[in-house]
């Protein structure tokens, strides 16, 4: 079933219908996503004009198309989709990003009936619907944007994908990755789920798209959640599955049915469903990101023995904190682990778990072998590393890239809360970032609960395994 | 007492003692804070060699200078700091930032020697010392860096002080304000405190300091806890006082001791002892910096009544789940507002609370008409406005800022998660962060989580005022 997205999201040619010369329609920056986005294939604008749509020939209707259109995006009125739609099942289309808001999601029953006739006709013609009610969606990996926010081809390519019921909540998470440097396989927006849902896109990402190594979810509620769940389960062991869950409440409960034309549902209810389809719960925005990039780049931890590695005391004891409360335990180094530490660290500083590498601080070697020694320990799982760089840090943090560099992959998980001034992070930390196995989060305790999170997925992976 | 730090944190001149050309000297660093921090006052650098240091005639010692020393900063090993805190005290030096470690917070009995010595020659001339072990201080309203960390200068001014038992935190989350635009009145680090402690600082900064509206601490443990919290108690009422205490398990609760030479004490009496004091704790650093900026940028609010109001249904959702757990209520608005609400939205969307602007999305002036709504709404005490913009929204972007511009002061709080490309985010959302009583945060559950705190900051000023 999930290979028929398969030239949906990785199409030869794009027929945009609605495309426009006009800032403020949305088949401007559908077109601007497009070219700017530096999409490889052939692209057609359809314009009823006829005119030259951002320097490209256009054709009035998708039959006076020549040739071959894999994906269509609709950003026509709503009235004048299911025209376009037969269009695009008679032009052999292979898969559509429909744009076009105005369907069940809104009050007047007239949306419902709209969408149940585009659903019929999708049916009809075998044609998978992205939305309606989409921003549509973002391929980093195959280079195409395919949503009208030109800006998100600023994502960086990595193992992520993100599938969401909201485009805002895609926007925010596609900026925030953005910032925090989060390599994505995929963005999505599923909109109103007219005939292409959580289910077939689960299949398609960990079946189907190689480079998905991690699928981050953001619902709010569901008309299959049975379907949802059944296909997270069948494929659990695969590749990890976290979510967020929106509509908790009863109030954001009630506004979910005016968003997506979905009840949120009752929240107790999905926590199970979660448990049982081996997906992992997250409970911010921020820790869905956090989570998945520590996925993308980290390997699983063989356990929940964790070591603190700090360049200051401080951060060490947030970090020893944020342990204690997030299932994790502070490793017990053994007696070997601990003469090196000795013989590398002065009496001064705390030398158990947490190490304040204080002391070393202005011998980058030792600090590397500090690294190295808690990093071959027998009673550690994996590393939270941290460094808030000063300006006199900058040789040692262009060593610590250097080794990074250097080495093969760590083979333990290594958390590194890295905090700079910006000159030195450009070089140094996205040196390091998303490299062997170190992954960079802003914050001690962010880089505590995303390294919980990567133990509690392999927790789940092998028992579904 | 409070007044002698006046002349420490806002001195007309500085002495460096350690002063250096070398860049792996801290001399060199804490000469590049003052000079690149653009620092008005006379700077004397101190090196026994006497050779010109950063470009200024330098001073083989203390005694050799003509004229007042208001601060001295002292960066020389820790077995000559007694003999230059006596030229200090005898040259009626006004106060000292000690940067030199080595003192009661290392292994060696000898270090704790060294600590009583130094505070009884301190007591001596009655010289308040900052430090030892601290990175200094940054005072960006009178714009001197004295810390050896010169990028610290790029901290933006406003009305947080935060007061740091940490380097490491403390520079953690200078970088981070430096990010979210949090201005700052002061960043002090207040090292081993040998004789300036937390509450000789709280003191300053809520009776002598006017650019400080709001204080951070980050606690790890102290010698003389009831010493802080009777002084943040006798200042109830006056500034808001927000901490953040590491050291709540056993393992950090030991490291603390390694750190700053205190244990930082069983976490459940602390706990008593801010509610007591009037200190409202939180429980993390990104909530310390998140609820510091809005205490700083936004008026509290009357009551714990919010609205929401999103661009998009996603975002609305999310803010209305956390608003529910959070001790805050979602507003019910009059049915004058929820007429002039209905007047602007159709039907198709979400206009009791949370509103989705979504239909509105297009036309500027009706997005703030509804916030004006809102706004003026009797049943609304806060709103969480929030907006994930895309390219096409620039105009309305705009717009919004230019608002923001033209209004007077909200007269409620307004906590915003505005999320944005880059080159909308310049323009648009630096306009509105911070003014008018607006606060920008970065997702809509860090908005809803300082909002609640704003709320909770009311009622304990309300109890002891």
């Amino acid at each position: 079933m999930s290979e028929r997205l398969e030239k949906l999201f990785c199409p030869d040619s794009v027929a945009v219908v609605g495309a426009s010369n006009g800032f403020d329609k949305l088949g401007y920056h559908v077109m601007k996503s497009l070219i700017q986005g530096k999409y490889g294939g052939e692209i057609f604008p359809v314009n009823p004009k006829g005119e030259i749509v951002w320097g490209l020939h256009s054709y009035p209707s998708l039959r006076d198309i020549r040739g071959t259109i894999d994906l269509a995006v609709i950003v026509v009125p709503a009235s004048l989709v299911p025209q376009v739609l037969h269009e695009c099942g008679q032009k052999m289309v292979k898969g559509v990003v429909l744009i076009t808001a105005g369907f069940r999601e809104i009050e007047d029953q007239k949306g419902v009936v709209l969408e149940r006739e585009i659903r019929n006709i999708a049916d009809q013609y075998a044609l998978p619907i992205l939305g309606p009610n989409t921003f549509g969606f973002v391929n980093p990996t195959f280079e195409i944007n395919a949503s009208f926010t030109s800006e998100l081809s600023l994502l960086e390519k990595g193992g992520v994908a993100l599938v969401s019921q909201s485009g805002g909540i895609a926007h925010l998470c596609g900026f925030l990755a953005t910032e925090q440097r989060i390599g994505f396989s995929k963005l999505i927006g599923l909109g109103n789920r007219c005939n292409v849902d959580f289910a077939e896109v689960l299949g398609y990402l960990v079946e189907r798209d190689k480079a998905t190594k991690v699928i981050a979810l953001y619902l709010e509620g569901l008309d299959r959640p049975r379907e949802m769940v059944e296909a997270a389960k069948s494929l659990r062991g695969t590749k990890p599955i976290i979510a967020y869950k929106a509509g908790k409440g009863e109030k954001s409960d009630s506004a979910s049915r005016f968003h997506t034309g979905s009840l949120a549902g009752n929240y107790r209810i999905w926590r199970g469903a979660f448990r049982q389809a081996g997906i992992l719960e997250v409970s911010s925005i921020e820790e869905l990101l956090d989570t998945a990039k520590v996925l993308d780049s980290c390997p699983p931890p063989g356990g929940p023995r964790i070591a603190v590695l700090s360049s200051q005391a401080g951060p060490g004891m947030v970090a020893s904190d944020a342990i204690e409360k997030s299932g994790l335990k502070l490793s017990h180094f053994t007696a070997r682990t601990q003469d090196r530490i000795n013989s590398l660290l002065p009496p001064i500083a705390m030398r158990t778990n947490p190490v304040d590498m204080g002391p070393a601080w202005y011998s980058p070697q030792d600090i590397l072998d500090l690294f190295e020694a808690v990093l071959e320990d027998e009673g550690t799982d994996g590393i939270i590393f941290m460094a808030m760089y000063a300006s006199a840090n900058e040789n040692l943090a262009n060593e610590i890239a250097q080794y990074v560099k250097r080495v093969d992959f760590l083979g333990k998980p290594v958390v590194a809360c890295l905090s700079a001034p910006r000159e030195i992070w450009n070089d140094a930390i996205t040196g390091i970032d998303k490299r062997k196995g170190f992954a960079v989060l802003p914050t001690p305790e962010r880089s505590v609960v995303a390294m919980g999170n990567l133990w509690r997925v392999k927790l789940i992976v092998d028992n579904g395994g």
